[in-house]
């Protein structure tokens, strides 16, 4: 059966552009109907405009594809949208595309914030996806709506409290340090000499993201579904630092449980449990589980364990008490995949499967 | 003025070794006079002895130096033993050697959880010094006696410690993320295919190390001399990560108080007031204060900060309010200097100012 | 169809074998009967007794297998034997199994400058299989026989160096420099110390392997197929480097030839219609083409181009005139694919077409 | 006795210019007295318009020097100027400061072919110094003159070089392979998503550079002083590539004589006792020798050898027979001291030796 649905990339030749185009190749749903970029790059081949950076190569029916700038009105016949442009000009653009009725999921921060737009991670929240009748109807429009992915590590880290949240009750405290790919930059994003043998202990606004975003995904509709409701009593504390890996954030966390704290067994079951509705309604892009665990003293590790489920799972290991809150343990997400392009492609399968799309 | 103080190494032949070698080579008050190393080592010239992995050259006058094995017996004209040995041999080792009358300075862990052996920071605790008289007085010994370094990682984390509890009073709960540089493995030590592109979460017991060291660090002297007093309300946890860096370990703090928060800027002041007794008693590898404070954003940083005041001090920046516990900030320390041999150096120094060598 | 050749990987635990293990495991010819490995490994599962580390998982049929020692006895059940073995114990072992009567395929050097043994790159000197009948009678065999891969870097060399040769006939003189990376020297291998923010210019004994090995594969078969006669007039020279890179050989080639030297078109021209007989006997994991050829300026890359056709290619690029000699270009190998495993897994299934398995 | 000469430093705050700063802050002739960088860093203290990115922080007589735009007419009262500055500037820039009479010392490519201007390594052919009286007639200057530094590659090439040329005559061909550092390129200059766990294989006109400039350097200045005789009967054939190494390009080097190979051992005696007049008149920064011979088979190593004798000597070894040329080499040279800054230095202090300034 060929693909049915229309998709338009935009920042196609950035890095998160570049996944996206792995992605939606040979995808089952979704075309590739139409490139995005920069006006430079605007009316080339899609293979001159891009500096292709992935270790396989540009999908032979897309290399030819002539680059559009990210006008909407270039972009109607897209049934879809899919951003990755940066925040400096992500908020015009996908206004734009939006008000041409185009359903949009984009990676930038723009609107993350608004209360009527959702922040979806695919294996978190894919019911407040309920809030786009609402959206639709606020915008006046039929067919289209607006739809964020969270920040990458944001993305890592709500996967495995959604499970214990789940289970056990709100967590009062959270705290987390990452350790995050150079990836996550762009390209030509970190200078070499900033990062070999180095490690940089600051990424601009990425802690501000994590403590405030966990919140809004974590939180539940209103049974109105007219809004969402940020998680109350949770209170976040990120440290967030840049290290020498290509893809693969680590994040190291604590958490500390308001019901009181379950026992390292308890937790380790229920990661391995946890499921979500992305792979119930059989998408394409699901992962077999949301949740890798490892039992590893030493995992897991970017290198190793990035590509587990082909990207699209969160990996989990070394849970433990901890002396300070209740629980400890370490996670990876690949940030490119699940913490972006990944996310955007099977929240957007998702949406098919509810017959928003 | 000659140096006078005869002094011997013992692992000389390892990394931590080799930094005692670079430090003690051209010292005012001691003198190399015995190297020791493995059996397999013994009776070669150093420099056929040792695989060199130092920036800089081997300092002549060490080079010819025939490497003896660790018999206590043949380091008795020595006045002092640096000792750099493994875990596995340094237990009897550096027991013969004090029973040999030697005042010995250690890096292992072995006697670092005995409560007749000080665990000295140079620039945090040099008053547990005052201990050393009730232990020659159970090992009846007239002028030798043992000394233990902390762990690296440790070392970094209460330098800033002792400042805040100096300043504020105990801290309740310490929640640490290291990222640890491979040299700390020693050598061959860390595989490259292990941590090229790759961060690993498990360092062997150095989580507990942490997590207990701190309390006998940071706690007092019994008023009779004749015992440490283990912190006894606060709290450690810790999680220790290896990364792609050749020297420096970056820490990741997170602390709360018994008595209250202070300010972001009273943190930062009290950090760039904090003095020791080394740098009063004018020792010679004394660093000219014990923390430099970095106001940069993107600082400290392994490759840029680490040799800050020759690897003696710790560097300490993103000061800021922790939504969690109640102040968080990261650090800097030079894993092979004042995390390893400069520890101990500095520490034979304030030995000899308060006239126990 | 089932697979029907009955295979043992020998040294299944290091990374060639793990390499071996990952080619093999759905294969369509060959099954994974037995694994052999040291003392030490033998008796457990084979996951309990590896320290995996791809980044691809074991895969499920070959976990639970037990691993068992090196003992020819043990494998006499196996139409192919695969040695990922270390040289030390190579000989022997080999020697053994082939006096089984089992086909016999190594990654060591023992054997390579055996004038009955055949040094073999599937996509280079496939005929000099036909030296197997020659090998048999003397070792009066009915169906075992040894063939041996090249060196890693050797194998890169070959392939477009056999283009050239069959296009402009022999070359006189041949200068390569390598940049190797880690995952060739095993694991643990490099020590990370060694090479982080380095190169070491320097593998021993691999430049002697170079300059010997290229004669003996570019050489003829001769006419009574009782013999292999060497390149006679044709010099090699060898700088190996080790640089830090995960996988993926990079060489940058002069040559001159004996003949005239042809101009950088026809050279292009010639390594782009280089076919092998490999992908014309419709191998299983031979190569859609044995050399893939860029035309950008800083092209091939390892980790760009390594995977290129499954790592079983060799990426040519930067073909310009050579002041010196006359032609020089650069060429990327995948060492633990082509440059190992690969090679014997394709020179096993050519093997099988030729009706010798 | 308090420096003398006032010094300019145009492009300071790259990183050829933050080297610079780090040579002269404490230069016993040279005191920095004009800092010049682009027209978004003019008027800034030195210390907020620079991101420093050495390992030693910025003297403190240098962080509040204000940065100046880099026209001549505010550099007048400057004895020397040194320019880090980039290509597309660097032409006017440096010859509008000649203009003004000031000796110029650059590390551009502009004016290396201009037959007017020496191309001088300060351990290699400071004789060329006698070209400045016939430049300056040219110019109608009376102590103003232009010189400028070799590429960084050619630098360590043509020391090594020079010494075999002294003593065996001319080579007819060279063949070199350079592994050339990340610095090399500047700040932002290399992206890490281009270098980590890779290395590219080329550098947009390094090698062209190379295969000239050997030539200008290692020939003779005519008897007149009027003109430089480039090498006739010499060919350069050069690879250069990139590795993400921070410091130091590693060249592996092949040459042949036009009168007959001398044997290894000749060539280490000669590289040993190799001596340059730098080092005879007593320059400041000139090395105690010109090369440092390593007999270790497998040094020199970046990390390892750069800061041989302060970075400002070339580190030898590997020395071997040639079977394509005659002699074969692995050379070290620290590309932002003798490759570049510290060669511009070294020259200065040549020239004050010899009364031209």
């Amino acid at each position: 059966m060929a693909p049915t649905k229309k998709v338009g990339i935009l920042g196609a030749t950035g890095t998160v552009g570049q996944r996206f185009i792995l992605l939606l190749a040979e995808h089952p749903v979704f075309t590739i109907h139409a490139l995005g970029a920069s006006p430079r790059s605007a009316g080339k081949a899609y293979k001159d405009a891009v500096r292709w950076k992935q270790s396989r190569p540009i999908p032979e029916n897309v290399a030819q594809i002539t680059v559009k700038p990210c006008e909407a009105e270039l972009f109607k016949d897209c049934d879809v949208v899919f951003s990755g442009l940066d925040a400096d000009i992500a908020g015009d653009v996908e206004m734009a595309m939006l008000k041409q009725n185009i359903a949009v999921f984009s990676n930038a921060k723009n609107y993350r914030r608004d209360p009527t737009v959702p922040l979806i991670v695919p294996t978190v929240n894919s019911d407040h996806f309920d809030l786009i009748a609402h959206q639709r109807k606020l915008n006046n429009l039929s067919k289209g709506f607006l739809i964020t992915n969270a920040n990458c590590s944001t993305t890592g880290l709500v996967v495995p409290l959604k499970a214990l949240q789940d289970a056990f009750g709100p967590m009062s405290h959270i705290l987390v340090n990452t350790q995050q790919a150079i990836s996550g930059a762009g390209y030509p994003g970190v200078p070499s000499l900033d990062i070999l043998d180095n490690v940089v202990p600051h990424i601009g606004g990425e802690e501000e993201k994590m403590e405030w975003e966990v919140g809004k995904i974590l939180g539940d509709l209103a049974s109105d579904k007219e809004s969402l409701i940020h998680l109350p009593e949770t209170t976040v504390s990120a440290t967030c630092t840049r290290v020498p890996v290509l893809d693969g954030h680590l994040e190291s966390v604590s958490v500390k449980f308001a019901n009181g704290a379950p026992s390292v067994e308890q937790v380790y079951e229920v990661l391995e449990k946890y499921t979500s509705d992305a792979e119930k309604m059989g998408c394409h892009s699901a992962p077999q589980k949301p949740i890798v665990v490892t039992y590893d003293a030493d995992r897991p590790q970017p290198r190793l364990d990035r590509e587990n489920l082909k990207g699209q799972a969160v990996t989990v290991g070394r849970v433990r008490k901890c002396p300070v809150l209740d629980i400890k343990f370490v996670l990876l997400v690949h940030n490119t995949v699940l913490g972006a392009a990944g996310s955007s492609v099977l929240n957007a399968e998702i949406a098919v499967a509810k017959g928003l799309i």
